[in-house]
């Protein structure tokens, strides 16, 4: 016969998929002798079978209920629905845990006989009636489906009539009355009076936590989150104990180590003579509960014991829920504990120093998404709080940030010149804007997704970002925003949440967290375990300086094309891309060339021999041009041309679809002197560094937007001819030619690519626009509306898509390196920094990861716990 | 020891690898017993050798050249370089012809020691020293690269001091100075004498035949086309015979049947007394070959009887030389014969009627690049010799149309009313122009390739088109075109070439073809062969009645959306597209529920009980709102809104990237009511045909632009809905939902998309673009510079790429089979009519290709082509 029914005695925290989380786990503690209120778990396997036999419970299960019931009685001496009284709760507890599903019903076994005995044993009617009250009202409404305002309804009416303020007010009399008037509603929405056999209570309530598995807001909730229709939930019967029977009762909630710092010291609340809800409500003030101490020692060290117990067992800090019945100490429920960014720093590296974990397992446990907390501004939660939430974005890059608002990178540029917070607001940002991206403290975008420009040059820059903010009507012209009521004008503040994207209308104060030693020993050890390399995108000197100080092992990616914003060499790129012959781009090429090699010398310079992978140019020259009247006419002007002529080069370079269009190696193709140029200043500025420190540069000149293998054939050729010339005694003979595998069609012929790569580097951005079909720059509402119906389960662009791209991706690991056993192989796409595609990454092998400086402790982080969890089942599969 | 030399009658066609086309076909004609002046072949392999020995000609070769030669001189009676003189042709002749090769030297042996006794045994003392002028002259600039001009002045100056026309006339005296300018210019150009010794003559000329193997051109040409380095060239020594000795000898060239029409008469031209290239120079009129019988009836015969041997033997029309040398037939080359369209439809069937050809064979043989001139209009030659050619563009739909130009669909609409033959000049078109392109003979526009909007539309109606015409600066609001000098005002003629992308300047008459009894004959053996079907992409009922017209089986792609834009439909549809709420949205699509139900009804009643199937509503909704402010004024009155409102619509709408933005199911999934709508207009005029005709029609709905297999499950269960409600009595049970399979994602999850899909739509253009990322609409320039700098072998949007598109399309197929065995597939993309992608579709065992009705024909030969193919390898493999 199936066991389908468990007492606490006989389950464990390993029995998870039969008895639901908190089944297990009151088990658990049960089981390490710890004081549960004794009771039974009904297995999912129950909760499976009651809908294979068409909503019934099947006589097996029903006596083995039965048989659990007897024995519970027997062990806490107490008569079910007898005296002395026993009263349970019945809890539900699947596996994960879903909203819409039935929660708690408590106090079940009362009835109106044994009202008096219960009263009795515990010493207060009204603390009786008050019990009958609250359990008629919860089995109403969760059982039969009663809707709540009738009982609201009753109470509030009782209250008003009798001048009674708080439910505690409420006299015995009342509270007859109550108890009267709620089993009126019930007969008359049922047409049954109010169940008076406790057994009948009991088995409702369980088909009641039953059926809620499968009502709608929890198919939903499963569908949107792949959670199996067939995993159902478990049900968790306990007897009752009280801590609002009198002073030597009570109740509260602790934590084993402080949840803001991480210190090693108990923290928590209690309240006497209250029950669990009282500590929440507010009603009465909770004291620390180091006051416990004085209260009943006993008690208190029973409370430090298990904590310390549980800490150990569950190796984890954990929140604890206690109840004092009439002097008797019970632990209600035990977790791990949320915390803060820092405590979870903190608490990691104690457990590992206490001996209570290993590294390995205190890396593999870190809550990665409080990491950025660690790294980003935060707003003044209680400000916060009082401030008005106008609009809901992506959040594109974290942190916090508040300012006035301006609507082009000029005015930014002048306004924090003045000392004024800005955020820069767009409608989508474009090159151009880069200057007023820096200048600002927060950028806000109406279009774009997670990818687009905004979103991209603001993670680069660690700064925070609010995109595809559509609820926001931008008019840049007129300089004012409209959100629903709300009209803002240039100059009013706003403050913008990048970890959330929300956006609040006025001005909230942010700070800062330092980052502790504590953390700096965590990413050491995490990088111990790591089988990949995290490194950084950066364009700048100041990237590659904050890609080490967060621990960058190199430059994963240096976009080349940043670079030709700043200063005048904009108006050099402008005429580069006006030439009608080779010779003047040539000499407007030989004006830029100085310029990439300074910058190419600071960066080198900063990054020693480490490696320092440069992504020749990339985007649509027109990128490049100005698209507002007043800039091309000034542009005419600098470059002496008619206006006619820079407006017809704008039209001729116009694409319908440019991310399709003339960029990447077809520009390289197309106009040989680009790549050459670029080649020569990269060379250049390696070999002077080199005479210049003594130190050999590691410069890795990567060819982007490769889709056949004669492509980067031909250029491989042209990048080698300019490194024959530029450095004849071969100084820098460790030179790799690489590519962006980036086209879906480069994963399909990788073996023919590998061939002339000295390493990939795979570009999931556009791997993922192109595999998806998804433009980056306007798929965010799609994408948002996608995720929200379910159709996607996350945005691809921040979390690489397995099933699709990983297929690409896997195939052309498979083929290039079946041609090249040892080719050099990672990832410099967003989702470079995002922990679940970490792990999928380092699934396949890969040598190394790259994401934007900020992201890289997360990233480390995750790759050692990749790393770990891989490791380990690897060893499980041993 | 390894055979390098190989007499005439040692060799045979088929060992071309071995001694080059030219070598087998002369060894296959002296071996069936037609009289081949004799020769010998040095092999492919000599001249890997040759370049594996440091380009020395090894002893081993070297011996056998010399037996061979020493056998000529036997064979022949003649004495090489002695007397009666032996003199020898060396030429090339490798597997595949390549361009920039060393091609002939005639005369070889001549000196000035044997001139005199050739001379007497030619009995003409000028025809001699004609020879060695000749011979000087090739074997100075061939084998010596002393640049022609050197030689050129000479005989120029000569004829200019003795006031001599033609070489013809120079006289005896004259040759003799020449000879001996020529021998000074040998001198002085390379510092010896010119060669004496005819052996090593001889030699030499080896090896500059096996030296212009590895020439510059050649070189690029073999990389260009993927042609192996080590293949090498053969050469063939020959025995000269002369046509110019006397009056009974002669020469001609003559085809086995008529090229021009099939006809089954020898066909060709002789001159007396004359040389080969005397008949192609023109100075003296060739005769009739008929007249040929009275001047030497034996010869005749001997030609008669060879012309009908050759034919039998290679089983094909054949293009023949002959030399008659002193009464003595030659027969100096044959190879299949070139002929026009009709022509090879006629030989075709009738070398099958005389029981000459298997009917696959016939097939398998044709060339279909002729097929497209059977179908369209082709220029008047002798006009169009004399017409400026202007500009080359992409030859995007074949056919040859002349006509005024107009610059926007209204005008061009108006004019055609007027009974003005029109041509549609735009930078690109949209589907606003389509009133516009059905008015016009022929469409012309600046951008885009061979998958544009211009050129897919233009496809099918069959109507000619030039895209992506570079060359020409089209400026629509001063309706005029710049090209070079020309400029081209709105009303004058254009003449354009769909066929070759040329552009002419002035008006061309334009004729006709017929389709033959002949060619319904083939196109019906074809179909008896073909594993595959042939569908045709149809939006109309025009268009399903040309599909029928050329045989289609059904159509296998209906687009909705060319519906939306007749009529006052596009009035619906705006208000549709602006409608701010679910229920305008339905409301205004109400309205266009009709005209789209009377749509399918005219199709499904032309179709019968053939497949029809349908795409739902594909491109992205901008497409339909107006872009010239004219246009948006318009629409606001129409619509009665303002024109902010209208302004605002169509700016929400616009993308940076629209082939990868909102469109496809993506609109489907975002506004239900579209497609449900579209699919209610389907079913119910499929049960209203067949209430009316009793014949049950058969709508296939189509799902696009699918990624996910989620989407496509919500969608299906959409269609499905609608279906259990307009068709409660399930009369269309057979109706099938199936996809498009267009997205790169698609075909890695196709196992997944399988489960909801009754069929798969390989959509190859939008597959293509994402796959390579190169968009369609602007890529044309790009793809050009590609294919000419060899980076691309052929443009992917005209021929499937195999290696990275097609191994997609494999996967796809294996995993959808995998779920489905019995998965109906087939491709509904540009490359469905491309001869080269029906063959390898075919490999893919698909069930049907869908192309334009106009490109019908040819598929269906493709298809019967690329079966017979395909059996027959796998009867070898067996």
């Amino acid at each position: 016969m199936k066991q389908y029914v468990f007492d606490f005695s006989q389950g464990s925290k390993q029995m998870k998929d039969l008895l639901g989380g908190k089944g297990a786990n009151l088990a658990e503690m049960s089981n390490i002798g710890l004081p549960v209120p004794a009771g039974f778990t009904i297995s999912t396997e129950a909760c499976n079978q009651y809908f294979l036999d068409q909503k019934t419970i099947s006589a097996e299960v029903k006596s083995q209920v039965d048989a659990a019931l007897e024995e519970l009685q027997k062990q806490v001496g107490k008569n079910f629905g007898g005296s002395p009284c026993l009263l349970v709760s019945v809890r539900s507890g699947s596996v994960i845990s879903m909203p819409g599903m039935m929660d708690t019903i408590l106090n079940l076994g009362l009835n109106d006989q044994n009202l008096e005995g219960f009263a009795a044993s515990t010493g207060s009617m009204r603390f009786a009636l008050d019990c009958y009250r609250r359990f008629i009202q919860m089995y109403g409404s969760v059982v039969l489906q009663i809707p709540m305002f009738n009982f609201d309804e009753i109470i509030e009416s009782v209250k008003h009539e009798n001048n009674v303020v708080t439910d505690q007010d409420l006299s015995e009399e009342h509270l007859r009355s109550i108890i009267s008037q709620y089993k009126a509603v019930v007969v008359q929405q049922t047409g049954s009076e109010f169940e008076q056999d406790p057994v009948k209570q009991l088995y409702a309530a369980i088909e009641a936590v039953f059926s809620s598995w499968n009502n709608d807001r929890a198919i939903t909730y499963r569908r949107i989150n792949a959670i199996p229709d067939e995993i159902g939930t478990a049900v968790n019967v306990q007897m009752m104990v009280f801590g609002n029977t009198g002073d030597d009762s009570g109740t509260g909630v602790v934590f084993t180590r402080n949840p803001s710092t991480g210190e090693k010291n108990i923290f928590g609340e209690f309240l006497m003579n209250a029950q669990g809800e009282d500590v929440v409500a507010g009603i009465r003030t909770p004291k620390d509960i180091s006051e416990l101490e004085t209260v009943n020692k006993e008690v208190y060290n029973e409370l430090l014991r298990s904590a310390d117990l549980l800490e150990r067992h569950y190796n984890d800090m954990q929140d604890i829920e206690f109840t004092i019945e009439q002097g008797k100490f019970y632990l209600l429920q035990t977790r791990n504990g949320k915390r803060s960014a820092a405590a979870t720093v903190k608490v990691a590296v104690d457990f590992v120093n206490e001996g209570l974990l290993e590294k390995e397992e205190a890396i593999e446990r870190l809550d990665l998404s409080l990491i950025d907390q660690l790294l980003h501004a935060e707003f003044d939660k209680e400000v916060l709080k009082k401030t008005p939430e106008i609009a809901l974005g992506l959040p594109a890059s974290p942190g916090a940030a508040t300012g006035k608002i301006y609507f082009d990178a000029e005015s930014v540029e002048e306004a924090a010149q003045k000392g004024e917070d800005v955020i820069l607001v767009r409608v989508e940002t474009s090159p151009e804007d880069i200057k007023g991206m820096i200048s600002a403290n927060g950028i806000l975008t109406a279009r774009g997704g997670m990818t687009s420009h905004a979103a991209v040059v603001a993670r680069g820059m660690g700064k925070c970002c609010v995109s595809g903010c559509q609820d926001i009507d931008i008019n840049e012209s007129e300089k004012q925003i409209k959100v629903g009521e709300h009209v803002l004008k240039e100059g009013d503040y706003i403050s913008i949440d990048g970890t959330t994207g929300k956006v609040y209308v006025g001005k909230v104060p942010t700070s800062n967290v330092d980052l502790s030693e504590d953390f700096t020993t965590l990413m050491n050890w995490a990088d111990t375990f790591s089988s990949m390399e995290v490194f950084a995108n950066a364009d700048t000197v100041t990237d590659a300086e904050n890609a080490l100080k967060f621990g960058a092992k190199g430059i994963g990616l240096c976009r080349t094309e940043h670079m030709f914003f700043e200063d005048d060499r904009i108006t050099e790129i402008r005429r580069m891309i006006v030439s009608q012959t080779k010779e003047e781009r040539e000499a407007a090429l030989e004006n830029v060339y100085p310029y990439q090699k300074e910058d190419f010398k600071k960066i080198f310079t900063a990054m020693g021999s480490r490696s320092v992978n440069i992504r020749l140019l990339d985007p649509p020259l027109h990128e490049f041009l100005p698209r507002e009247q007043k800039e091309i006419a000034k542009m005419a002007t600098v470059l002496n041309l008619e206006e006619s002529v820079v407006k017809k080069a704008i039209e001729d370079l116009e694409e319908i679809n440019p991310m399709m269009g003339l960029r990447g190696c077809r520009l390289g193709i197309l106009h040989p002197e680009v790549y050459e140029v670029q080649a020569k200043a990269i060379i250049n500025a390696a070999l002077e560094v080199l005479e210049q420190t003594g130190v050999v540069p590691n410069p890795e000149i990567m060819i982007p937007l490769v889709g056949s293998a004669q492509e980067l054939a031909v250029l491989r050729a042209r990048v080698v001819a300019v490194k024959q010339q530029v450095d004849p005694e071969n100084k820098l003979a460790g030179l790799k030619i690489g590519t962006m595998i980036e086209i879906p069609r480069a994963c399909l012929v990788a073996d023919k690519v590998a061939e002339h790569a000295d390493y990939f580097s795979f570009g999931t951005n556009d791997l993922t626009q192109m595999t998806y079909g998804f433009s980056r720059d306007d798929s965010g509402k799609l994408i948002s509306q996608y995720v929200q119906d379910g159709i996607l389960k996350v945005d691809p662009f921040s979390s690489i898509d397995q099933e699709g791209v990983g297929t690409l991706i896997k195939m052309a690991i498979e083929k290039g390196r079946s041609q090249k056993p040892d080719l050099k192989i990672g990832i410099c796409g967003e989702q470079g920094g995002d922990q679940n595609s970490i792990e999928f990454f380092n699934t396949l092998d890969l040598d190394y990861v790259s994401c934007s400086p900020f992201r890289v402790p997360k990233a480390r982080l995750a790759a050692a716990k990749a790393a770990v969890r891989a490791f380990k089942s690897t060893a499980v599969t041993l």
